[in-house]
């Protein structure tokens, strides 16, 4: 990512303490640039830097800053004066991820410092369960009346608009209950007289508090919202949901989909951020899980170990089976994850998927096995001139490949949709998993087809 | 995903061709919702519903159908008339994206129905590049002068706003460059009188028409942006890309990096809209690579034969050797991936990735290694009652575990840094890729190991 700024030439205003000029300099940077930037700083110059920001600016730079260590690092230096100005220009759901992150001593620190309203609605936020749409909303937002003409409403916004998230959707309320929204734009391309009950759109998406915040976060893509209303189950309007909490639910799901399909425990920090430790506890559980599963095909090499001592070539062909069994079982279990959580593939499509990976498995199958057919005999055993590679060992081999093909792709596709059915987040059954599986099919169908064909 | 409509009753209406209800439900719909529902009909009688569609509607709708298919049997089922609503009410950008798309035939049709001033239009943004900036953006936007007043901004807003993608956001220029932006929020909180100029932003984040639209996705998420001016070569404003085109090329990226990740070449259709055939050759390239390269792994084993048959146990951990090899390297390779295509890390943090991956490394590996040690004796030794697993060839296997695992945590953060370097999609150097470099390099190990360490 290429920067806005200069940061040399940032950094060499601060150690010449040439603070007037500095302060020219970030009132022409953007927020997300200046935390970035004050990342970088020792701790004391951070905040030197930080009192330099005007304040409607400050509160904004301090929701970028990096991680939860560099907000508490700030709050810890800052004055009770300055803290309760910082969080007085905060947006009421910044202030709630600000607080679920903070270790409990800094969270009193700032409900002492926010006023009775802000603590109560903070207190309220707080209770939604963490991966709900309740936990990302924001109770921030402008709702009218529907029998207020458009000159009315925009009154209404100019009065209270000032310190709302976003006033381009406004919500039409009878009674608290939600019954339309209408858009700036419409109100705008309307006359100031129109009555905002006949151009509201009576037709509302909405999402109730405790749906879940992923799913919530597909609806802004599939429906390209930029604003999403939060409901109770009374369909009393109690908050919404903005498109840029939106697409940091995608990026962090996105991240943990990854994640989960490399067989790391999910974790929120950024990769440099994270600790050794930390890395190595969302790192080791799954990677013991699978070795020490790998059990079972050691087992099966040891209980065919005499048809392996009297035809020992079989063995160098192991990797390259369960290598090529693992990687088309990766292929069809990563594009079905995918399509699971893109909403294009449901349990339903269970009987229309297995059907279309057997048939690409058997096309791949039988392209693989003939390639390795042609390869086993001109380059094992005419280029190296191996004699024990006989074409009865190669039809061994290649028949194993093209069935270990086909059952890969077909437990590559099942898995996935199984656990999405059994309530299993489907990304855990990627890659790592399959490749275990695999693993262990290859060798009993080699064995099983060996042991028919060749004279051990 | 649930959905919002009653997709059977729907359907009940169409077949019993109770049309005026029909109208009365989807216009109650949004069209997202109602483009679903027409990809789900016969030819015949998607075009019957679609004529029930009141033209705005109709024309959304239109952008929504599942894919190009879909569109295509539409267009060729319009009049010619009714081709030319659509395309009226349509936005410029995806006009511009359904041509690209179409084969050649329909392409003249549709440029035959679009008006002289918009054909220019459409010429003039499918001359960009396919993954720019220039390519995803819109060219209806709204722009006012520096000098008009707020009250004078609305009244243009309200003359030109209404088939401009987004009006939230002006654009101020002078003689064409863009000098500054103002929101529609800024003008509604203050009088009517102000001056766009005393008003405006100065400090304007743009983008060049051929900036990589990767690149572009990346800076609405970083700054949380609603819509971003694209500006030519000389500062002049030539278009705006808004959120949820943003947010259409982050979901195409990330699924591309799923399937790069997954040795599959990347295609832009749905899973299940996919044919077999197309599948397959999406796939086959890989797997038909990594299958022949495994022949590395095979010549390895070749060679130490009379090891191997001097002490056929050892074949027995060669799949849980890899497999826990190939598993470390992917969990370090895709961490890496996902921390530079999320910006959180950049090449030159090369070595502190490195030490902090070894240091993992030697972690995992102490414990891998020691459980596996205790599981040889306990398990393979005494439960099983193998007395070929002695002491000494666990302690081979737990030492290439150890090797193997600090090896292929070095090789996978490392590979994908340096494709970053060299300009290769980093995605690329994942779980596959890895997997058969740690296959060859375990094995590698374990032979050296053995032959030090036992008597063969």
């Amino acid at each position: 990512m290429h920067e806005n700024y200069d940061l040399q030439q940032l950094m060499e205003l601060v150690d010449q303490r040439q603070f007037r000029r500095l302060r020219e300099e970030l009132s022409q940077m953007n927020a997300v640039d200046i935390a970035e930037f004050l990342d970088e700083l020792e701790a004391e110059q951070e905040i030197l830097v930080f009192r330099l920001l005007p304040k409607e600016l400050a509160a904004e730079v301090f929701t970028y800053l990096e991680d939860t260590e560099g907000q508490e690092k700030l709050i810890g230096a800052l004055s009770d004066k300055e803290l309760r100005e910082v969080l007085d220009e905060l947006y009421l759901d910044d202030a709630v991820d600000l607080i679920e992150d903070m270790p409990a001593n800094v969270v009193s620190r700032i409900l002492r410092n926010t006023d009775a309203a802000t603590r109560s609605q903070i207190n309220q936020l707080l209770h939604y369960p963490k991966d709900s749409a309740g936990s990302i909303m924001t109770t921030e937002f402008v709702f009218l009346h529907p029998e207020a003409t458009v000159e009315q409403s925009f009154a209404r916004i100019r009065r209270v608009g000032l310190d709302k998230e976003t006033v381009y959707t406004c919500y039409v309320t009878e009674n608290r209950a939600l019954v339309g929204v209408v858009t700036v734009r419409r109100m705008l391309l309307s006359s100031y007289e129109t009555r905002i009950r006949d151009i509201m759109q009576t037709n509302v998406l909405s999402v109730n508090t405790h749906e879940d915040k992923e799913d919530v976060a597909q609806m802004f893509s599939r429906y390209d919202l930029s604003a999403l209303p939060v409901v109770d189950g009374e369909n009393r309007l109690v908050g919404i949901i903005t498109f840029d909490d939106a697409m940091d639910v995608i990026e962090e799901e996105t991240t943990e989909d990854f994640e989960k399909m490399a067989a790391i425990l999910p974790s929120d920090k950024p990769y440099l951020r994270t600790g050794v430790l930390e890395t190595w506890r969302s790192r080791i559980p799954w990677l013991m899980l699978l070795m020490l599963s790998a059990t079972f095909t050691g087992i099966i090499i040891t209980s065919f170990e005499s048809a392996l001592a009297a035809c020992v070539v079989l063995t160098s062909f192991i990797p390259m089976l369960s290598g090529t069994g693992g990687n088309s079982g990766s292929q069809s279990s990563v594009a079905v994850i995918r399509a699971l959580s893109l909403g294009e593939v449901e349990f339903s499509d269970m009987l229309a998927v297995v059907w279309k990976e057997l048939r690409v498995a058997l096309l791949c199958g039988a392209c693989l096995g003939g390639a390795n057919f042609v390869k086993m005999m001109a380059v094992d055993r005419w280029l190296m001139g191996n004699p024990e590679v006989t074409p009865m060992v190669a039809l061994v081999v290649c028949l194993t490949l093209m069935l270990t093909v086909v059952c890969a792709k077909v437990v590559g596709c099942t898995l996935p949709m199984a656990a999405e059915k059994a309530g299993i987040d489907p990304a855990v059954m990627a890659s790592p998993f399959i490749t275990t599986v695999v693993d262990a099919l290859s060798l009993l169908i080699y064995f099983a087809i060996a042991t028919r064909i060749l004279p051990i």
